[in-house]
């Protein structure tokens, strides 16, 4: 495991993503984001245009990194697509929209990813979970789902691989994500919120736990987040 | 409240959804299932072909049922579509058919029922879960997916619709269904399994909880069965 | 089982208790409270002088009226012992009073009463929760311990008893609880408050319940109530 | 905070007590045990005959290591008393006993520690859970009702205390920690254990996260345990 030099970020845009790609960078690793339209800021990081829920578009892509680099360390499925609003002005086509860019191309990733790292010896499987998957409040009808759609579907896959030598990760990321867009979006003092370098430091040591001691969910928040 | 008479059934199949819609016209509703496939043996019952998941399909359908009848006094959402299978032989289609069929129609029928419930007083929305919507067990990644994601959806429409009168339940029904399909499938004595009437009985008494003691989510299961 | 007819209350004060005890009565039960100082207020109750943490006090009691009447065929554990203040304001002492006056109570009036029910053939057991038996929150921690504490009692005693009969139930009370103390002490309309008329029939009802389809946890709220 | 220097581990006997100490020793911590009777086999581990569950026999001799060493960059609450038994022949007294050395105990180390903890300026208290903290099974009515109450206790400490600074830890150790007495008493596969040295360097990453992004609650097992 330890020769293990890949490490794919799906959701690989501004703020978390960045962070992770950034943080597995400086360990060593070559780290690969993918993300529907790379932010062309982000010109010092390899991220590929891929839509992830489409298993056509992303499995010959993540196929190709794995014959170059050989299978990967960590894996991190990322992508958010955040809607809140009242239940009735949600169209059943966003429920749709939103399950295939959160659940889907979790399925997508999966499948790609799990059984090179089973061959490979190990690795890391680590799923960004949020609040809502645990809690579905008022106007949070479409997110909420499709997060704790991606909860069941991780604890699945845990029970599936770990015995197999893969761990697999669900977290729980309970506040605010400090980024550029959480600053402009939120009344909330920076200090409160959670430092997405912090979260990455956290990935990379779930996903070098021993195997005698995994976690498998994990919640991380600021220490002055009520809850 | 009183006064309404419309009990609707999604997922009117062999079964639970028989068993339901009998109980309900036993206490007087106007009893109307909805399947894919109505089942030719349940003739004496008013179950009409409609695609739940389909929105154009179901929504002109509830329309009229409630310009006929008034709003519902009942609405049970009901349809599985069990997949058991390794998660790498489930292919990402199947993923989506599983969601489509159970959480997506869920969303079409609560979308045609609740505000007609709200304006006629009052009414209940019943969604039936399972053990996999509180655990992702191996070779169950897209059946518990699809619960999990269901039971997300079912909070967040009871924190938006019950302080609007709808009372909105998730149930946890923790064991065999006695169906012929079960006794066909599994080598359980039918004494442990439990009875479609009784979990019609339980949804009924539900429906009509006073409303200063609402039950958000509840479990039923046999005596006999270890949880 | 049908011919059982005890009723015990432990825990049988004005508001819940009282409810619980008049609704049995109502049922034609012979309804017997259990309280360390019975209020005087209650005397169309028979309500017993009776600390429920002390075996040696409610043991024999209880095997007296159960030699007279035979097995119970309902017994609700309702003692609470509200606590709210800070963790630092709070001596050991008073964790170790809540915790008999609400743990070690249940343990004795589970001992006295649930292999009578087994050997009589059934009947049900029902432990009052409440939202702090799912949540420890900041100046709960004397409460909430004792109610969690209660909770995985509650369920060991389900595993244990169900399959030889007995139902055995944790309730999940989330609102206040409309009883002239609350009204003194809540500045909250009592339209909002659960009636405690409605808890005694969800248990009525919960203890009548087919053993095909036995509910463990059961949560009860009113239709306002934010959760 | 960084120059605290002491580590508080209760429950300090062979197998985990005893990892944790050697553990926060090598990080250059004083590292003081507090166990009933301590193990003279440890006689490289500075353990302290105390009774924690005892306040008058704990707070003076925390008081006095504090005073001598400042207050502690970590606290570790871990003392079990395993007990499986039908709970018909579990004694009242006997829930005493293990909620007295299980819950008590941690309201004693956390009322001598927390408030050292929060003028000091941080610092991490971490509570050993189980299984058992999140499901009451058959015949573990006693350990189980004390694990509950144990995680209850601490949600509330960490509502309480987390705003002032102090890092309040509850973790789920789901499966045998591999000690001489587990492999005596299991026949499983020492290589399926939990590592106690793995749960001393989990506790010890867990007390260095960054306050943007705290875990409150843990689980760790082994990569082979099935859950």
């Amino acid at each position: 495991m330890s020769a293990a030099r890949l490490a794919i970020v799906a959701g690989a845009g501004a703020g978390l993503g960045q962070a992770l790609l950034h943080h597995f960078q400086d360990q060593g690793m070559i780290a690969v984001g993918l993300a529907r339209s790379p932010d062309p800021d982000l010109i010092d990081l390899d991220i590929r245009a891929c839509d992830v829920s489409d298993n056509e578009d992303t499995a010959p892509l993540l196929a190709d990194l794995i014959r170059d680099h050989g299978p990967p360390r960590i894996v991190v499925h990322n992508p958010a697509s955040l809607v809140i609003q009242p239940f009735l002005d949600t169209a059943p086509h966003e429920f749709e929209t939103c399950w295939r860019a959160m659940v889907l191309s979790a399925t997508v990733l999966a499948r790609a990813t799990l059984q090179p790292m089973v061959r490979g010896g190990g690795g890391a499987f680590v799923v960004s979970g949020a609040t809502a998957s645990l809690r579905g409040s008022a106007r949070f009808a479409a997110f909420a789902s499709a997060k704790f759609a991606l909860r069941g579907l991780t604890q699945s896959l845990a029970r599936e691989f770990q015995p197999a030598g893969v761990h697999v990760v669900h977290t729980i990321l309970d506040g605010i994500i400090d980024t550029p867009k959480s600053r402009a979006m939120h009344a909330v003092d920076p200090s409160r919120m959670i430092d997405p370098a912090d979260i990455a430091q956290a990935y990379w040591h779930l996903a070098h736990q021993p195997r005698s001691a995994w976690s498998h969910e994990v919640d991380l928040r600021p220490y002055s987040e009520s809850f």
